[in-house]
């Protein structure tokens, strides 16, 4: 933790005061409220309304002046006009820390002298407060404590983790946890920065950079109101943690959304590109790419460059992920001699060697799973795997015996849940362990459900795990160009 | 149907001989008998095997002479080396379709001579016997009957569509549908060609083409024996029937995959491309982009032109995609003044009207779903739609109530299942005849689980449905680009 940055006090308050919730659980607020119950927050909460006694099983207080004590934290979502009178009730009860949910500042009028976020960054100075928002959805910290989270963003409950973000988009800083089922990426903490009247994405970096939890970083950019800071604060980051963005803006829809968005004057795409491009920013414009590139980033195992090694039991995939990677600027190299021989010694006659290496659809699990991706990772031939075809055939014939005019008759080697389970550990973690020890990340690819049986069970064991052979490819590409620009920086010093 | 085809008769036999088949759950040939079961296949299946009296439940036979017919089809599983002495027993028995599934010719071999390959076809042409394969996966027909279908290739019982597809990848014919519950792509027909020893691409194209049930075709062409008939041909079917394809081909690993795989030299990457262009096949390098553009197209409404608006309740999502679309070619017009006079009656007062159109949260679910769609759809300013946000919020809540701290003291218009069904009636099936009658499509994304409740019932009233806004703006594009080739020949007509 980064105790001594001023975020710290936002991210980790043991005292909240909520204006604007009610017991109405289709309201912003009272869904904050909510959010704090679900992540397990215990601090006290504090919400502050002028007729409810009670608000989601909390006392409620007619104002801010009646508490028992300064919360560490108010959270306001209320309707705009009125927030210079709260700012200034805030700046009598000696509150430090505001976030401000509430939209309808200049991002509403286009109004770029905005009187009203003049006024409340004026009373904010004057009361030395610090505030995030307008028009934001809040902070998630996933390491609030050891079995919870102070969480005003995000509506899912997220697998602690060690990737962070800064967003001026809500959505992208939580609604893209929305369905944590499907998402193998651990959250450590999510911040909203909104119009960033106070509080910006500069800030969130340099929290970031100091912070043990925080080894991979994601921005979701709209403007940089401190290019110069911004540019200085991610080259000494980048080297260290690496930071994946999207930057919108370029195209005149694009520009045109910025400004009722966040009321962001839209900056020049070729200058964006050129500072991300020199700071090995690692740029994405797809949100799936930004989820991918995260995942395989929070495991911590980097490629050492950009050699792929494709493994594969289907020609078809196999010949389409060469395809693309090269197209993505990876490298799929043809294997040494000495190496193939290696590989034809345990390959079926009709597999290949030569990479892809093609199995033809012998399904020896030990095999697959562990020697053929042993053989590739000892060679020093490949810096990263991708693996096609880790189907679940326990799960396909459970849904063969399903049918009672096949199970009379089909003789199937049927195993039990407990050996299943055994036999995934047995198939994937000698392979990890490999992966970690050679600096070698593996990409698995099964065709079937993302949430079938077998593929949750390789999830479980910590695989990297995709239902199709275009996302990995894609998003390896994007963690090579990440390994080129610190291998440069790394030949330089 | 096109019953004067040749083909017709392999995807609908009325009895099928099956070489290679044993009981043994996991071996190949069983797998095809068991999906012929679990399709319903009501035909007769004659098992030809050495030694068991029963295959599967079939009376097996020792030989195929002993058949009391001659089958419609025959499909071997056996090693390459027996087939041409199995070739010739089906030829003396009268048999005239074989599906060869087994591999082992020249892709093996890398032998383009390949002795064994030319053996066969002597066969087949001596005794006017015609062969899919070898090295496929077999064929898919869900139009066999009314409640039925006609399937070696596919582990999954599929929706009934207008898709179809002909491919040199057994993959891509088959296991790209692994996951049904995720996929909103009904299947016509598959054939996986394999080697294409005696029958290809184009003679699929040829059945495609006056096939009823077909309305979209998809290809998979590592490389093309009959060119130009391959042009004449698709130059006639792509102003009526769209085709998609993917090359793999054109970079030094993908060229080496193909040779290990179906044994094809590759083509020149740049007169593929230039092919494709000429004659209005959409091109995709992914497996997701396949699919999803055909799931576009095979619901019948192409958008008339490429400007998109974009519906939104959140600004970031907006912003991507708004700027996504723009890269893609797409056009996202800043809309008219009057069209964005009617938008700001409806729309609140921190919404914005410019397109993307932004309700900012306001989540009045009529205006969402019917009103603003309606109005867009009527102006004739957009020729498509994506909207983001159709989040489930009964799913939310439910979510919610499950937690005992928040379930006493939240207030919420807590609905059935049933009202909700009627709601989502409600709210999906005007817009959907809009789109119909205006042939404005509509993409919809919800960033919660695809198969989540809410989901589920969008997709149940033929909502197309994602999960992020990435791959309808990337999908769409593409449409579009087939719907400006078409537009092109038409006016040149």
């Amino acid at each position: 933790m980064n105790k001594t940055h001023f975020l710290h006090g936002f991210l980790n308050p043991k005292s909240v005061a909520f204006y604007g919730a009610n017991n109405k659980g289709n309201s912003l607020a009272a869904i904050q409220i909510m959010n704090l119950i679900k992540s397990g927050y215990d601090g006290i909460i504090y919400p502050i309304h002028l007729k409810l006694d009670s608000v989601m099983g909390f006392k409620a207080y007619k104002s801010i002046l009646d508490l028992p004590q300064v919360p560490d934290l108010v959270v306001i979502v209320l309707a705009a006009k009125i927030v210079p009178q709260i700012f200034k009730e805030c700046g009598e009860k000696g509150v430090k820390r505001i976030i401000l949910i509430s939209g309808g500042f200049r991002e509403l009028t286009g109004d770029y002298e905005n009187s009203l976020t003049d006024e409340i960054k004026d009373i904010a100075n004057q009361y030395d407060m610090r505030f995030i928002g307008p028009n934001c959805l809040g902070v998630f910290n996933n390491w609030f404590g050891e079995n919870n989270a102070f969480n005003t963003a995000i509506w899912e409950n997220i697998t602690k983790g060690n990737f962070s973000i800064a967003s001026q988009s809500g959505t992208l800083s939580s609604h893209i946890w929305f369905d944590p089922d499907s998402l193998d990426l651990g959250l450590s903490k999510s911040i909203s920065v909104g119009n960033e009247a106070n509080i910006d994405i500069v800030d969130c970096l340099e929290y970031y950079k100091n912070d043990d939890h925080t080894k991979v970083i994601g921005l979701y950019i709209e403007e940089l109101k401190r290019g110069k800071r911004f540019i200085e604060l991610v080259r000494e980051i980048t080297t260290q943690k690496p930071i994946l963005a999207i930057y919108v803006g370029g195209s005149k829809a694009g520009n045109r959304a910025l400004q009722s968005h966040t009321g962001s004057l839209a900056g020049d795409i070729r200058i964006f590109d050129g500072v991300f491009k020199e700071t090995g920013i690692i740029k994405t414009d797809f949100i799936q790419e930004f989820l991918d590139v995260a995942m395989i980033l929070s495991r911590g195992i980097l490629p050492k460059s950009n050699r792929i090694g494709i493994i594969t039991n289907s020609g078809g995939p196999g010949a389409m992920a060469a395809n693309n990677a090269e197209k993505k600027g990876l490298f799929v190299p043809e294997l040494s001699e000495s190496l193939q021989e290696k590989l034809k010694e345990v390959l079926p006659s009709n597999g290949s060697s030569r990479n892809p290496v093609d199995c033809a659809f012998d399904m020896n699990l030990p095999y697959f799973y562990v020697e053929l991706p042993d053989i590739l990772m000892k060679s020093g031939e490949i810096d990263a795997i991708v693996q096609y075809g880790v189907v679940g055939f326990q799960d396909v014939l459970d849904d063969y015996l399903k049918n009672d005019r096949i199970a009379p008759y089909a003789e199937f080697q049927n195993q039990s849940a407990e050996v299943i389970d055994i036999l995934t550990q047995k198939l994937i973690l000698p392979t990890l362990e490999n992966s970690k020890k050679y600096s070698i990340p593996i990409l698995y690819v099964n065709p079937m459900s993302f949430t079938s049986p077998w593929s949750i069970r390789l999830r479980k064991n910590g695989a990297i795990l995709f239902q199709l052979w275009d996302r990995p490819i894609n998003a390896l590409a994007k963690v090579c160009e990440y390994v080129a620009f610190k291998n440069k920086i790394i030949n330089r010093e």
